[in-house]
């Protein structure tokens, strides 16, 4: 392809307003430009990428067995309604009418429509399993979109459903999936772990996540420093050292005036924050939870919300600790408050504590030396719902928990029965008894893979693309195309290259060396064949733009050489 | 591909909602299945033909230098209300607001927003031409969707833009497109018209359709019967007859009362239509204009337009006539008439009429033997309105024009400098002035195609698909794919097949013979291989869809037989 009929503006200048280097480079090596808030153009280089990463996603969901097709991207809003996430994505959701004032949606992902699509025909267990994906724009009107393609309102997406009779031929798919995930990730050089994921907004029942390691990730994974453990910090576990047992003292109302926060009691009374019992008070889908964690740990919202089934989360407002809980915010207890209709949780860190600080449900006063007889069970069960701290030992017993920033880029689901009993999606089974169908749901962001690679793929100069991805494998730059000896070389070249299968690029361009060279390092092709002076002799220099190395080859040689240096990049 | 591992949801029944013979058949053979109206799911054998579309227009598309990329389909409604088209494509665009109430629509096509993003870039003769093209899913929010993807409100377009330095530039790519168009077409076997088209709409100067030929077409197409001429109705030129000429007499009043119609004017006076000057107002972007035309023949609107330049166009109200024209409905005249604020045109189908009869602006009463000279204008400039008729001579001189129906396949449009003006995409020539890019747009409706060649390419059985486009060149139906015998020689064939780079679906379910072959001919893969008692002895049939011929061969022989067959479908 000839650069002067490709449309790459690159820029001089790196844009003010974009923070990731991902988002900087796509924009200087005219890859993307933006269209509105969050929805972006993919100039040619970007899609040609894009195109490559569907070729190996098809690929691998061959040997999976799915099947392509294709959805609409505008919904009618009912079915959303149905299987109540037209309220829980709230804002989320793009909304329009049409001109007859229907509602629809513009679909953010289509478990509803591919649901009650094959709901009609996959009425028998004969027919199962399938397994249907497709690659396809999608929608999320986000409140701050930002950094590029990492969080934008109009994303690619390459999303597989599939569809089974029992939950051993879902596992076997979901292994599969995973398998084909891995193989996807590794193909495009991705540095990245497979985390245990939140499967609670699906509605699911396990989920695996795929986090590309990025410093400007959003997610925070937890993992050990000795294990296989990994996952998002929403979802992550651990143990934790109990407090030494000590002799149950009696409990002790102490006056704690103007005591607002956990660091505040632990200094008036002198007692280490890991010995008072916080109470957090929510309303989760309008119902008041009480939830009851050490003082020294903060209640992972994640866990919570998928303990209780939840849709909505929120902190209870000073008047609904007032009005519901007939408490006084910040001495908020479950010792002497009528708790019957209220949801108490005890997190695990509480398990085996003695002797701890608790509020009274009166302003101004605490207990002291407080213990579980005092409120009436002695073993209440306990849950998990704590946010790890870096440091905590693996829940495996493995190492020690560390922290790193990921960027999400696939995420498998098994989502069980919940959209077909939904939208009562049934089949017979061997024995004519109708069944919900098994489902599961499998998605990786496309466009927010193109920003990851880039963000694990560039140096000061621009991109460096794996060889698998590479708009071009291979850039052909004259010096002086015009130059007929040169113009000769070049085109030999690119002709030898487009007869081995390469993809090459010729910038045939009336420029500068050195605006031409700039341009060939922030594009990022793996190879630049630069054509010059020793074109006369045949002679024309290779140089690797991930190494920078450069070496002088003669035309003869030329396929062998570039056939070993990709070969060796791979 | 197994079957069963497909999603083929065949029907027995014809659904009766469906009256194009395409949508029929797209819904009995499990092609696609509709989601909302005007949106269709389309299911894996659908989207293999999409695919194999897509595929053939990039291969052509690269040989027009056209780099493909791809644009959001939400986009801000600003652009559109710059370019003005926010208000001619009125209810038929899908409109609406983001959370932060901003204003988008769905992309019905893209001018502006290509243009938006290349004008920063191309700001020099040197960086012309340029040609990028899109393959994406589109939206119009048609009052009446309908024939299934014949009129769809999510459909799928290529649409390309050029962008040039000169007239003569835009030209070469213009002829290369439609060279490009026809290679497509005539490699999907569609009979098609190229012909004039409609370019005002789209504010060009010169557009070509691509027409095919279809029953269930919602275009007429006018063509000669004896030469190329072929055209949009809408565009369509004739030659007329002109009546003899006569001497001119006294022009006359004469009362005509309660005479509303042409008809009942011609009976009244005993006068041939064609001797009758027939008056329509109309309203053009709120401003009077008064179209003369021979009583015989209509007005048409889209040539009316174009020669207005007009966004808007109605027929006059009863209330317009009288408060805007100061006549009376239905004795509407030119003569006598305050025309200072009116544009009156003389449609050419006037040219030379003698002592004809004419409206007096007066109830009731009209003239008779009136004259050019009567007018106060003995050559007005005439201009060609006219809406053919079938029978009248082709404009060339050669041939008579006949009519047929047509659907709209692709449209290509020299756009001129609409966009360019509209928003300000400027570049300098080669003396350094400034100047507007020269656009032209080339579309092609890539679903709508999908329905058009079933149009043309099925039996009362179901598809027949040109070998081409094909989702499966060849379908392999054992009658028992229990039987050992009979599922090792069907698969041995698949391999076979398989290894020769066809693409091969295995009918693996476990149904009656009957049911198998009638799901093989509705779906309408051009060979079916029936696998059965002889397998035994390596002996399958195969069978041609097209024709229903049917040869029995051993397998050594297969492949060279399903090779000739094939290569003489082509």
């Amino acid at each position: 392809m000839k650069q002067s009929r490709m449309y790459i503006p690159t820029l001089k200048q790196t844009p003010s307003d974009a923070e990731a280097i991902s988002h900087q480079l796509m924009l200087r090596a005219g890859y993307i430009r933006q269209v509105a808030a969050g929805a972006y153009t993919f100039l040619p280089l970007a899609w040609s990428v894009i195109r490559k990463i569907e070729a190996k996603m098809r690929k691998e969901m061959e040997n999976v067995d799915a099947v392509e097709m294709r959805m609409p991207a505008i919904l009618p809003a009912d079915l959303w309604k149905e299987s109540g996430r037209y309220e829980t994505y709230g804002d989320n959701l793009f909304k329009f009418k049409d001109r007859h004032d229907r509602e629809f949606i513009l679909g953010p992902t289509h478990e509803e429509t591919f649901t009650s699509v094959v709901k009609e025909n996959l009425n028998s267990y004969k027919k199962l399993p399938i397994v249907l994906y497709q690659m396809q724009a999608k929608y999320r009107d986000e409140d701050r979109p930002r950094n590029g393609l990492l969080r934008g309102r109009e994303f690619y997406m390459k999303d597989a459903y599939s569809f089974t009779a029992n939950k051993e031929q879902l596992d076997v798919i979901f292994n599969k999936m995973e398998v084909a995930y891995r193989n996807i990730f590794d193909a495009f050089g991705l540095n990245y772990r497979v985390i245990i994921g939140d499967a609670g907004a699906m509605g699911g029942t396990d989920s695996k996540e795929f986090s590309a390691i990025a410093g400007i990730g959003e997610d925070t994974i937890a993992y050990s420093d000795a294990s296989d453990y990994s996952a998002n910090l929403e979802m992550a576990a651990s143990k934790i050292e109990k407090l030494p047992a000590e002799e149950h003292k009696q409990i002790e109302e102490v006056d704690t005036p103007n005591v607002h926060t956990i660091d505040a009691l632990s200094q008036l009374l002198d007692v280490n924050s890991s010995r008072i019992m916080k109470a957090v008070a929510y309303m989760a889908d309008e119902k008041p939870v009480l939830v009851m964690i050490r003082g020294d740990y903060q209640v992972n919202d994640i866990k919570l919300k998928n303990i209780l089934g939840a849709d909505f989360l929120n902190e209870a407002t000073a008047e609904e600790v007032t009005d519901v809980f007939h408490s006084v915010p910040g001495f908020i207890s479950p010792k002497g408050m009528d708790t019957t209709d209220i949801t108490v949780i005890y997190d695990s860190s509480l398990e085996g504590l003695d002797n701890f600080v608790l509020g009274t449900n009166k302003a101004d006063s605490h207990f002291i030396n407080a213990n579980f007889e005092d409120l009436g069970d002695e073993k209440p069960e306990f849950k998990d719902v704590r946010t790890v701290k870096e440091g905590e030992q693996s829940p495996d017993g493995k190492g020690t928990i560390k922290f790193t920033r990921g960027i999400e880029i696939g995420h498998i689901f098994k989502l069980g029965t919940k959209f077909s009993n939904a939208l009562g999606a049934n089949f017979l089974d061997e024995n004519g008894k109708s069944q919900p169908i098994i489902m599961g749901s499998y998605g990786i962001g496309i466009s927010r893979l193109l920003s990851a690679i880039i963000e694990q793929h560039n140096d000061e100069n621009g991109i460096v693309w794996p060889v698998n991805l590479a708009p071009y494998q291979v850039h052909v730059v004259p010096i002086k195309y015009k130059d007929d000896v040169q113009k000769k070389l070049s085109d030999e070249i690119v002709d030898l290259l487009k007869n081995e299968g390469y993809d090459v690029l010729l910038d045939d361009r009336n420029e500068r060396a050195g605006v031409k060279f700039a341009d060939s390092d922030l594009i990022g092709m793996p190879i630049r064949i630069t054509v010059g002076k020793k074109a006369a002799d045949s002679i024309v220099e290779l140089k690797l733009r991930k190494t920078g190395e450069t070496i002088e080859v003669n035309k003869d040689e030329l396929i062998n050489s570039v056939k070993i240096l990709l070969k060796n990049q791979e």
